[in-house]
């Protein structure tokens, strides 16, 4: 057993190794994403989201007659219980973020089933119902004839869905599925530890993706870009915000050192965008305030070795499919949902309870006090 | 930094020290539990619910003033928004396990309010709820005159509640309101750590309590004292099941190598429960059927020490209580969610995201290969 020779703490468990994966590699020396053996680059172009689905949960591309099979079920499961419909409803009156909503609305799948196939088709029904419902619009059923990319699209609006958006989605959800044991992915195998279901594993691991340190901020990266507007202002305000001590949202990871790969996959998907769209502004301009950050990253933190991250490319590429910043954030759990339950599987397969230990800081050998003669102590919360 | 000095792989995460906390102190080898700085049987036997969960989330015990605001917001954040109610409907409809409705219905307290205190309050309500609503029974309202514990056990029938048996609950719910870095309440502290917030922090750690490898047996461990019956027939019953490979319901821990020391303090609350209600025979039993269990497993399994655990008194403790075998589970996240709390604020003040590595053991270097040349493959689930 690997142990620590004495209690030392490490709270962010950076360098523990918890877990063996076939799922993902990530060389953050080396700038390489490995997605179940393929390059990311090498597979975000050419699958469809089903066949990364597959090749998650399986450990191998399907064949035709297991790719038809599978869309037949996804395709068959899209459908929300009404329990569901009416729960997100009432998020979209309380007014709550989509991450809220759709964590609340995920936790509901249950009453339907806890099939794998099930929990990953109900995500974008989940994600565009409740876009709808915040725009005061009534969801859309979802199509049977589409697949998993086509079909979310074809919810948000009811439009006939262009194949170069449906390829740029599917390039995206292909990007994100899976990398290592990031913090959401963690918590699903954590939960999955303790022989619970994939429902529970969803659910949790949505509530950390969540979370701003995890979930990113790809919303704000693109702010950035609209902030700066002109290709010319991009030095000024760059040079403004590093040395007002603001960090540039778009850039750094925690663990790539060197150009996040999944990077450049979506930099070459928002480019088909928008040379088809017509109009290469914004994303000449996000290029050139990507070149001036990088510059000056490296003049005023020299060594830092700060690089565009995932997120930079997702904001513009998501912008350039026509999707709303808020879905952001959604989006990423549509595409990511796979993985968590690829890592559940792998888990259950070879399961051990996660359970570290803690270190005691604290107060020892206090006696019980007697209400009456208590002082009253400043409160915490 | 504390690293391994290789892709040691540690899937357990045993004996990896991934928090400070002022919040509990296990102490496996001398078999003690200190709940922030008191001994549990301190603690246990004299404080309210209200007040053991004050000290978790300040640090110190609350003055009176402190204790009658606190048990006030308590009290008026009891009602569920009627989605809530609603939500448990279709959960009963359905047929969910307590659990699964636990968690599906805490996910929506979202719709009210995301404060401890509120999380914490509902908690009990839910879970009387549910009970009803699958028992064909109308839910009742909470009553804002009682403190937690009463407010509970009066939401169950609807009865007068009889102070011992508040006493006796109040006992468990303090018992077992927190134990160090288990499986959910690491998970609450893997949400915390992204900046997520506590709702999503405790449904995740639901999730996890859930599994049968975390939240326990304790309707099990009652079983095997019903299934023996007999005293006389303890022995021989035991024999034939550990001589078959069974494991025991209710004896060993990873942690305690000596009697667990929350097993003592139910057994005195329950065998006070017993007395009372006039008949022993049940709790003698049980002390019958402990005592041949742990001479047997010293017999068949020397040196392992595995000893009466706390699902063996928390069994008996809440079957003295009235409690159905179906309510024990969740009885246990009414009180560990306050533990769960604790840890989400303690990791808030002092915050690093958790985000461990995988050791990857997949192929590298797939090539794409087109649909139509694929071999079908043997599926994996």
């Amino acid at each position: 057993m690997a142990t620590y020779g004495g209690p030392m703490v490490n709270s962010g468990l950076e360098g523990v190794v918890a877990a063996t994966t076939r799922l993902s590699h990530v060389d953050g020396e080396r700038g390489e994403l490995v997605i179940a053996g393929y390059q990311v680059g090498e597979l975000a172009a050419h699958a469809t989201f089903e066949e990364t689905t597959w090749l998650l949960w399986h450990g191998e591309l399907p064949s035709n007659a297991q790719l038809e099979s599978f869309r037949a079920t996804l395709a068959a499961a899209r459908a929300l219980a009404p329990a569901t419909i009416a729960l997100l409803r009432e998020c979209a009156r309380a007014n709550l973020a989509p991450m809220d909503a759709l964590r609340a609305a995920a936790g509901t799948i249950s009453l339907r089933s806890e099939e794998p196939a099930v929990i990953v088709a109900c995500f974008p029904t989940i994600v565009a119902a409740y876009w709808r419902l915040t725009k005061g619009m009534e969801p859309l059923a979802p199509r049977s004839d589409l697949g998993h990319a086509a079909g979310f699209l074809s919810m948000l609006n009811g439009e006939v869905v262009d194949p170069e958006r449906v390829r740029g989605l599917e390039t995206y959800l292909n990007t994100v599925v899976d990398h290592g044991l990031n913090a959401s992915t963690f918590t699903a195998r954590v939960i999955t530890s303790t022989g619970s279901d994939l429902v529970s594993a969803v659910v949790g691991a949505l509530g950390a993706l969540k979370g701003p340190l995890h979930g990113g901020a790809p919303g704000p990266a693109l702010d950035l870009v609209f902030e700066i507007g002109d290709a010319a202002r991009a030095e000024p305000v760059l040079r403004a915000k590093i040395e007002a001590g603001e960090k540039l949202m778009g850039f750094g990871h925690r663990v790539y050192k060197v150009r996040d790969p999944r990077a450049d996959v979506l930099a070459q998907a928002a480019e088909r965008m928008f040379t088809r769209a017509g109009d290469m502004s914004l994303y000449t301009l996000a290029r050139s305030v990507e070149a001036t950050a990088i510059r000056l990253l490296e003049e005023y933190k020299p060594g830092r070795r700060l690089q565009t991250n995932v997120e930079f490319y997702t904001a513009l590429l998501l912008h350039g499919l026509g999707l709303d910043v808020s879905l952001f954030t959604p989006a990423f759990a549509i595409s990511r949902v796979s993985g968590w339950i690829a890592h559940a599987l792998e888990q259950q397969r070879a399961n051990r309870i996660i359970r570290p230990q803690s270190e005691y800081a604290g107060p020892l050998d206090r006696r019980w006090v007697p209400l009456s003669q208590r002082m009253e102590v400043e409160q915490r919360i």
